[in-house]
């Protein structure tokens, strides 16, 4: 059993430790955070478990062999790197880090130290999400056009982070994983309403190789919750609405068909297809049991994680990127994610 | 009664023909299209009609008091300007012209000869775009922080346009009624996906003074129809959905209140506000009848209709920074319409 | 060509008039209406047909060879005995006749004089329909269970027939063309909430051999329109709405499976099954056309309609049946349908 | 504090007692079910809480006020006729018995001993049901015209009761609450698919005075989940969708007004109106929150729950009435309820 020493007890802090206490491969021992209320709640929650406000002390224990971390982002980069120089496996929740150098160095000690890695892009360990790269690797919908999400909701104001943040590194996770691409070019744009704090409201386009494009519309201030990407293929289409409590993904075979006649040169005919739909059963399992069961596993095999230090600092650098280009009004800023392959 | 020439009867042509024959204060005269086999069909459906394959006769007939232009976008600016030389008034399909140059000309043209010049920005003409004006302007909103709208559909593919004049013209004649504001700054990007064609996926942002931001996402190769617009205000909030048969426009009391506390020194509180919905009456009146009856009623009393020549050449200059923005993947274009107000 | 004189030009005349009128396998004639102004809308639409308000000219017109009856139900018998006395093949709207009795002397009529009559059940021509009755006979949803429709609205109120002779009588023709069994039994109930008028909300129960059972809803006063019928098998189950522009039929890998262990006698296992979903591409022609075409092949070939006299007086049978269930509160009223057969 | 004994820890009685264990009202002293398994989960959840396989020895403890029962229906009669005999207050789920003729003698203890006796009728005390009744109380309905609700689900087979006591209770426990009137009369039919078991399918027709109509649809074998209830009145009508996240009340300023004309005497006439649609923002409090709260209220001040054993006989008579009517195939039972008011 590997024990797990867990630091931040906030939000998503308590599905982490239900899930290190109930996994089967782990074992929780002992949970830190600054208000010594949320520690009360923990204690009567999981009684004997240890607790602490002061997190050098998870860190320093012995026999504590992993650490999660679901503090304020600011935060993530200190505490990960004193983990690590620990010998510690991380887990560490979304987005890796606040700058992309903080994540370069991290990946040069995970890579020093040869330890696991684990950044928390929940998606990706959901079935829908796992189904759709499934679908597109296998090349059922073709070549792949567009990927097109939008994810609204009268959400919270983060203090530390703006949307982008906040809500787009969901889908910047998603797409690095289920395509088969990595973004060459990010234009954004967006607006803060409320004096004193950062954007909420923001729009990113991607541009890759092969004309695919991807955009991403996010907002803390829509009256009605809206999760749905479009992805369209030159073979089939998905629309996935995470919404949808038991048809998530369903699969059009529509699309258009071009030809050029030999009689009239130069003639492009562009007909249209429409076809049957099919909603894949979808597995749901909650994705934060799956993920913590691959962590764990990590560990025991010595492997790679899904989403290691490397996709983790693909995904801040888009971040990083897409902050850039909002702040010039959608001036194109140019990524370079080949070397993080 | 308004004797009223109709050149163009391709696919929005007999709509118009329809609502001259049938509005009580038009009357048809001609209807001209470059295929003999489409006049026949004109001539079937209204016996006795004048029909014509070159619209000069259509132009020159003493007996014709206005004219309407449902043709390629290409060629509305050659055919609204003899129109107009020959001193009738004219009714012609959006965008007004291809260029904003071709719009500036007409505009003078227009103000020099005293003509009434209304384009056909249909959807200015619906009971729901009516209400969401009202709902704007009577303050009930409070102040406008975002307008975002998508129109996504398995379109046609059109042959002298790309996907901004198409589909985006809806949305920024409908956003040019009914916000109390201008943009200043247009962003947009796009990709096109068949070889030898025009862009078929777009994305535009605006900027606008105060912190409005709006944002249009557009594509003809989409599985599924959507036309769903979120207008987010200070107090309120509205959901505008045109494929709903009944309640196209909900208005959410819903938000966030903010406030700084004395205690606590620049600190700032975010609230949320949950309240009813409410789904106001619509009028479902076919816009073009308005549009048509509106049209003859400027001709009679002089007056300037609401989509004159003027919104019409603000609309083509967005279109047209739009269209440069998406050349340079989103660099940001300036707009200047306030000398045309 | 096959020459039509249609009678009754009010809500659903015209539909056929149109179809008639360019199906090309037959030529409007005639068309009758007691009405002189809806006459003249026939002329003014289709310039040179004859019209006429009295229906004896039609029948007695040796020019004309099938003769379209649009009328109120009460009318049916009538106008279609007249027809079919004159040697006219006949379409007759739904239902066929005002009573079980009337229905068995058409059927005695048609079979002396070997014409054609087509009762106009339009939903078994509708693709959807069809696809319905394919799946259930390939086997595909195994044995069937249960056919369970709603059809309400804010409907108009007709005179001279209730709800269920209006509505019901659309769920009742295609349970009898999809379903491979013929109700029994019926229990009926309704309530009627304007003075003086028939029943406005009615439900229907059927009872077939072997456990299947079926239920029809239907209601002149909703707030909100659904067309909505679920068909559950024991191998797959079908969620028809009429109403959804693309995917009306979906058909649902789901369900229970039914297990007797060895050790545990008796102990019956009901496990749940789900799975995928399919919405399978669907036929979209109008079923007007689809059924005027077969109507004129009934006739050039001398063959038996799909929906011909013996499937109406089927249904007839079922509709005075669950009226009179309805008067008694729902007692069970037995049919006899085998004869029909 | 009201020191409460849960009996019956399988899928519910959790609920009960964590909403027992912390609503600041009562505290939770024992807990008891026959498999010692269960009762191991509810002291690692609850440390410390006594623990029983033996339901007396929850009766005899002189320590415990009140007695919550969450078994099986067939063991509700006895379980709570020797809780109150012991003196104690009780809450017993839905329905209150298997039979009218055990709840009336439930109804005479209860009344003897002037104790609380709440039964379990969940909906009573959710924000929507809470808001229907008030829409409908405050006459802004108008006369109520019909109550039509429909429940299904690929739900779970259950051991003792049909579809009817499973789901169709909770239909009629809320059109008892919401209505200001009682049925005189129910029609109901059925059907069993799973050889060995109760009916798994069931519709009901409830008549009532003032024309008033009543249906409740309810299968266990559908593959899609529905809950969805229209009410009619004359004024307005609801259409409340339990499924709605936000929503789940609209209201609809739709319906028909009826006049008759002087001239044309015995004319009667039907005009639709259609007006605004309205959400009222809708309390979410967990109901078994608020349902425990009321409890303790009622012990407290020695009052009548708003669920109490007259509404629980009263549902328990509809209950039986519509199995026996379902038995002979919809044949009308009459009821007998004002008794009971």
């Amino acid at each position: 059993m590997i024990k797990v020493g867990v630091i931040g007890y906030g939000y998503w802090g308590p599905n982490l430790v239900r899930n290190f206490a109930t996994s089967g491969k782990t074992t929780l021992a002992m949970v830190c955070d600054l208000h010594s209320k949320r520690l009360a709640q923990a204690q009567l929650n999981y009684p004997g478990v240890k607790v602490t406000t002061d997190y050098r002390e998870v860190i320093a224990d012995p026999g504590i062999d992993a650490i999660a971390v679901a503090t304020p982002v600011s935060t993530h980069f200190p505490l990960v790197m004193a983990a690590l120089q620990a010998g510690k496996h991380v887990l560490v929740e979304k987005p890796l880090t606040s700058s992309a150098e903080e994540g370069r160095r991290l990946l040069e000690e995970v890579e020093k130290r040869q330890l696991v890695l684990l950044v928390g892009h929940t998606f990706t360990y959901t079935g829908a999400v796992r189904k759709i790269r499934e679908l597109i690797h296998s090349g059922e919908l073709g070549l792949i056009w567009y990927y097109d999400s939008i994810r609204v909701n009268l959400g919270m104001f983060q203090h530390d982070v703006d949307v982008i943040w906040d809500l787009a590194v969901h889908d910047l996770s998603i797409l690095d994983f289920v395509l088969n691409a990595k973004p060459l070019m990010v234009s954004a744009t967006g607006m803060c309403h409320v004096a004193g704090r950062r954007e909420n409201v923001a729009y990113l386009t991607l541009f890759f190789d092969h004309n695919l494009i991807g955009h991403i519309n996010v907002n803390w201030l829509s009256p009605v919750k809206v999760r749905q990407t479009l992805i369209g293929g030159s073979k089939k289409m998905i629309v996935y609405d995470d919404l949808e409590p038991s048809e998530k993904i369903k699969v059009y075979d529509r699309g258009i068909t071009v030809s050029k006649t030999d009689e009239q040169r130069y003639q492009i005919l562009v007909d249209y297809r429409t076809g049957d739909m099919w909603a894949p059963w979808i597995d749901r399992t909650e994705a934060l049991k799956t993920e913590v069961r691959h962590f764990a596993a990590c560990i025991e095999e010595g492997s790679r994680p899904l989403t290691d230090v490397r996709v983790g600092l693909r995904v801040v650098s888009m971040l990083e990127a897409a902050s850039q280009s909002m702040k010039e009004n959608g001036r194109p800023i140019k990524l370079q994610l080949e070397e993080l392959a």
